[in-house]
């Protein structure tokens, strides 16, 4: 994609960090940075050499939800204006491992779950409305303690929206759930933590540093094919009844017997030494 | 309905305060007493000026479970003698907005998660049996740090009654499920608290403070018609694969663009001042 | 059974407890290790005087996963060697009361699920792999302190086994079972309390006086009846909608009205005093 307008892509040592830089709207989302962060990301998920993905938002804000300027021009007309896809670069991950789930996950983050690598969220700043919705779709969230965060819906008369009521009640249960959304009331990165909203909460100025440290691991310590596959798997468990869900378990446990993969992590571990498991 | 002689009921700011009402016994629930909260929901739940309800119980204790009276002579007989409906008024929240539960959520306590107002129960003291069920179908529970709380089921020779065993899983997990249901052991407000049971426990001269100002909160900064719709989104979402939440979260959004609610939020963001949603 | 090889089991109390005998070996899983837990499993639930079952491990670990030999083994032939039945003891528990579970769980461990009494983990130490996905499958867990648990697959280029993808999100919120099944890292029993996915972490030299007091507690308190049928509810209900859900607790209810049970827990409750619960 030639030149992304609206995010930063760098990678580094098998991390692909996409950064969200609006900074002067505290990086309100776009129907440009939707696409934008959707294809870099479908750039990350097919790059053999990249084994995790860290999205941030530049300055002090991650994402304060969507555009205002588009909202208020949503409100005057009294229906959405959309959100062109500028791009629509298919990122279907075909061939990646795991079991498969296309159409369950429909809308326009389900690209996350599909995705064969984690996605970590590292939430520096404000996250509200369509950001923080974003992040529930990452693996991993890791927030500034003092971020301020907010579903943000009931306090503009919208409501749960992309999922969110589906998702939020399944990562920190209905009650917390049901607070965050009828209340709107914005919260900080620390409470995030108690919430179990967020991974952990950590002092600004260390948050790249934990989202780095935690990437580093899984970019060595994990197999990229394991996690290709568990992370469908846990979100596939999500629709399936448990006897399907152990059907699935089964056969990709067999499978993973043949693989590279698992010589090597035997090995390493009779070895003791790091592994280097192949890429994806 | 002709005067309430199980429960009381008043109206201030907008706010619907429920209070079960035989406090030498503990406020035992009784057949009389389901009818009424049951009726008094339904007329908080239509009534225009009415943003948010709180139920709570006078005296020492919220509900100590299911009149005992009524038990042994249950026991004796083996078998219950029901719970008599007194009033069969209809509180059926027809023209409320949001997905339909019709069907989804049978039982006594369904119309709790119809009812298009939030419900907070502020657990004041002795909560046990099927008076701990009735909070579980509450969008919000507060309590006082002292007061005692029990599934008691297991205590009685009975089961998780009433729904509990699907509900408590989603709210809590099933860990702290398994162990409320099986020990039937009593736990304070604090332990409710730690164990997501509760939105937060407090001193017991605060409780009811606590409560109204989450209502006040509620009556105030969040559109009455985005808590309507989100309320139904997250119980409807329980029973919804993915694409049909986001089927349904997406035809929600598009309706709320239209909405003077919409247009309120998003001006009084603008204009940086307190939101005047319109009543429901 | 003549002779467990693999495994200890003691009865005192009314408690059964099973523990895993290869200390060694950190108790590392084999094929006949399943199958004496599987057949002590089943033996303790048909015996009238037990009332609760507890599995640990001897010596330093619980069980340190599959054993590494056979993974050595399985990963040099690229497939499974399967873990062969040495006693298909039908271990059926089909009198026991509560909703039939048949076909719901199937695989090696659900027999835990359709066992009518309580089975609590006590994680004195080592705990990886399928020792830990085993310990999910029980109704209660308590750790030491300083026991070291990981799901260790990723680190073995494997994948969410034994239907640990469907149960682990479901026992502990979906982010945190991403992050231990995605990072396979190491953590202590006092973060596996923190996390929810233990009941309690307690100094080592506690463990088992914690877990004998949590069965003894169960096993006079908590009505062997009531036990069993609440242990099968909660687990059918995550295959249930509500309304089904709620139909298996009004039947069960009223069954639960004409047994001893409930005349005992209604008599020991109105007389003040400790029920005395008839064997299951």
């Amino acid at each position: 994609m030639a030149g992304y307008q609206e995010i930063l892509v760098e990678k580094a040592a098998r991390i692909a960090t996409i950064t969200l830089n609006r900074p002067d709207r505290l990086n309100a989302w776009t129907p440009r940075m939707a696409d934008e962060v959707r294809h870099a990301t479908g750039q990350a998920g097919h790059d053999p050499d990249v084994r995790c993905i860290i999205v941030t938002g530049a300055g002090r804000g991650f994402c304060a939800g969507a555009e205002v300027q588009n909202l208020e021009i949503t409100a005057s007309r009294g229906k959405s204006r959309g959100e062109e896809v500028l791009h629509p670069d298919d990122i279907a991950f075909e061939n990646a491992p795991g079991p498969d789930l296309t159409g369950l996950f429909p809308g326009r983050f389900g690209y996350l779950f599909d995705c064969p690598k984690p996605v970590i969220a590292a939430i520096n700043g404000a996250c509200a409305g369509i950001g923080l919705v974003f992040t529930l779709y990452c693996d991993f969230r890791f927030a500034a303690e003092d971020a301020k965060l907010t579903t943000a819906f009931a306090a503009r008369g919208l409501i749960a929206e992309h999922g969110s009521a589906w998702l939020l009640p399944r990562l920190v249960g209905e009650q917390t759930a049901l607070d965050l959304m009828l209340t709107s009331r914005k919260f900080l990165g620390a409470e995030a933590a108690a919430l179990g909203l967020v991974n952990s909460a950590v002092p600004s100025e260390r948050l790249m540093e934990t989202a780095r440290e935690a990437a580093a691991h899984l970019a060595v310590m994990s197999s990229p094919r394991s996690m290709a596959v568990m992370k469908r798997q846990i979100r596939a468990a999500r629709l399936q009844d448990f006897g399907t869900a152990l059907a699935v378990a089964d056969a990709e446990m067999h499978e993973s017997f043949g693989a590279a993969d698992f010589r090597e992590g035997v090995t390493s571990l009779v070895e003791r030494r790091t592994p280097a498991f192949p890429d994806l």
